[in-house]
């Protein structure tokens, strides 16, 4: 808990719930009949409705963004350095929208919610997506807050493919798509990395076959050593090296062959997949890593790139971190010249860092000075689009 | 099964199972008042013994190097391709021992053995080892053999690591040691996967604390997982996407959150985590780990490898991959600057590869090349050695 809220923070903000009674039609041929999405904003959305930007959370985000839910919070968002009055993302200029996805824990339509067809909990029924079907429920979204453009979509990671694959259903929709630590698809290692994790979460005798929480229970083990193995691909061995070394838990080797956890390194990604596991889904687990998986942003367009980006209209900012081995910059340039191949505007920055994939959550000053100066150019169209309306 | 073994084998081969009545102390204070060693052995020692090489397997090997068990073997010895008459490691000239470790689930004394105190399995109580110990049961294979001084021990990867401590514990007993895709200690990231893996195998609930064997069961599932994990990072990014790419196996998406695995990546995986898991002791595979993670050449140096190589008397063979993450050319220049530092001879080759880790156990043109030349100078130095004799 801060000693009190930073003058820099947005403050307490609240959770809405919204709900669309309308189906929704997914990319696996199955409809939602309705569903709810839980929403935070920050900010004020203008009279002309310019200044809206949506922030599309990664693998195991949520709504939640930046701000506190209460005086008592122990953390902000998951994105606080980066959104609120004065920061890159400027609540003082932006009306931002962040939204916990279908298919999530957080609220959301997913598999925790009841299935109004048969009465008990979606959990291994809930359709599959696609980052498409996420597209198309912001874009209700969009419809219900009065928003006809977004100044800009805003992602990392899984957040990025969900933005980009935005600019390309819904073109005249978007002005500018900011894409971070992102990939047009996976390579073999991350599905391979992705395939272990759902084992371990399958395997789990607390899976039940995918009846957990009819059973009041968790697979919370295979939920935690999935996201141990995530973790660890977020990370760099030079942060790693840097943060924990081959330190010792106790100081001296146990060296028993049944003894827990001995390195510090392991104590840490133990204690993460131990805190992940209590407060995540193992369904909703599989099914982000599964669109994960699936998205491949040119399928459609007989796999090339180029083809894919002439369908866009807004201009790009593409940023990756030198040591984020899981989404690459090599991943960041293939995107770079897809876009350039299609004649789209497109600024691209690989900053300097130790922080793996993880950087693009946290403190940076390079990414923070070119993330503040792009979002000022979109601020300034914004007040200008405001101006003329 | 090959249609008929070829003339560059070593052959049809048979294991021995050598007993030492005498007491072995453990770095880790313990003694095994006795032990068994199960040993294969190709070409002949010649009379001065001066041709004898000792390979030292990895984590998961054992003594079956090269060579058939039968006429209906399927595949040949782990390193078939390096070891035999003509090849780089040449029968016809060397006589070469190969082993499996102390520790280990292929015969020779481990934790699947029986205590002879308890008169049970050891299993959990097995005691825990490094890297030296198994040293030390090699030099009483080679006073058994009547080898004082082995023309070269050779390994990749641990086995590396057992031969770089030989050249510290016994510099009388080494002339060359031949050191590839190896490092002085593991990296913080390398620990955190073999805490994953481990992590794996203790929550599997058919490990029972550790008395499965009492139970005839086996946490076979965990340690599917572990090497899962453990695979991934033997090979390269560019080897599973050459290999698998994004392929699926049915050819069209599942799509649903308990669909099984769905990419040929994870189903290749899936396929070596099974059949190791049904091959290998889960005991054994903590205990290997554990060397793995406790070896750090020069922590008895007083962390100082120039230090710790000033105790070495053999020359040095050094080889990396270019794209193995797991021991990458990095750790491999460590060693070098300190054989360097400490005045020894070596030669360090970086053999461009995409084949990962595993690249030491695989067919490669210049790391055939070099390694044969290096050692057509060691058997060349051999036979002088037994003419002078």
């Amino acid at each position: 808990m801060p000693d009190s809220i930073p003058a820099n923070s947005v403050g307490i903000v609240t959770p809405q719930t919204l709900t669309f009674d309308e189906p929704l039609e997914l990319a696996c041929g199955r409809t939602l009949s309705s569903f709810e999405l839980v929403v935070e904003t920050y900010g004020t959305l203008n009279s002309s409705a310019s200044n809206a930007v949506l922030i599309c959370h990664a693998l195991s985000g949520n709504h939640h963004a930046a701000g506190y839910h209460s005086d008592d919070d122990r953390k902000p968002g998951w994105w606080d350095h980066y959104i609120g009055p004065g920061k890159p993302i400027d609540t003082d200029r932006f009306f931002v929208v962040s939204l916990n996805n279908i298919g999530g824990c957080h609220g959301s339509t997913g598999p925790r919610s009841i299935n109004p067809e048969s009465g008990t909990f979606w959990g291994r029924h809930f359709p599959p997506l696609r980052a498409r079907d996420w597209v198309h429920s912001q874009a209700r979204l969009a419809d219900r807050l009065g928003i006809h453009q977004w100044a800009a979509i805003i992602g990392g990671s899984l957040g990025a493919m969900t933005a980009m694959r935005w600019s390309l259903e819904y073109p005249e929709r978007v002005r500018h798509c900011v894409v971070i630590a992102s990939a047009m698809k996976l390579s073999a290692q991350n599905i391979a990395f992705n395939e272990i994790a759902r084992r371990a979460i399958l395997s789990d005798p607390e899976f039940h076959g995918g009846d957990y929480l009819e059973k009041n229970t968790s697979p919370r083990n295979g939920l935690a050593l999935a996201r141990m193995i995530g973790h660890v691909t977020y990370l760099s061995d030079e942060l790693m090296g840097d943060k924990f070394g081959r330190e010792l838990r106790t100081g001296s080797f146990q060296r028993g062959l049944d003894t827990p956890i001995e390195f510090q390194v392991g104590s840490y990604l133990s204690y993460q997949g131990e805190s992940f596991s209590g407060n995540f889904d193992a369904h909703t687990y599989l099914l982000m890593t599964k669109v994960l998986d699936y998205f491949d942003l040119a399928r459609e367009y007989d796999h090339d790139p180029v083809a894919a980006f002439r369908q866009a209209a807004c201009k790009y900012l593409v940023v990756s971190f030198s040591s984020d081995w899981r989404f690459s910059p090599a991943r960041s340039r293939e995107i770079v010249d897809a876009l350039v191949g299609a004649n789209r505007d497109v600024v691209y920055a690989e900053i300097q860092s130790t922080l793996g994939h993880d950087a693009f959550l946290l403190p940076n000053p390079r990414y923070e000075g070119l993330f503040r100066a792009y979002m000022n150019n979109v601020a300034f169209e914004a007040e200008q689009l405001e101006r003329a309306d």
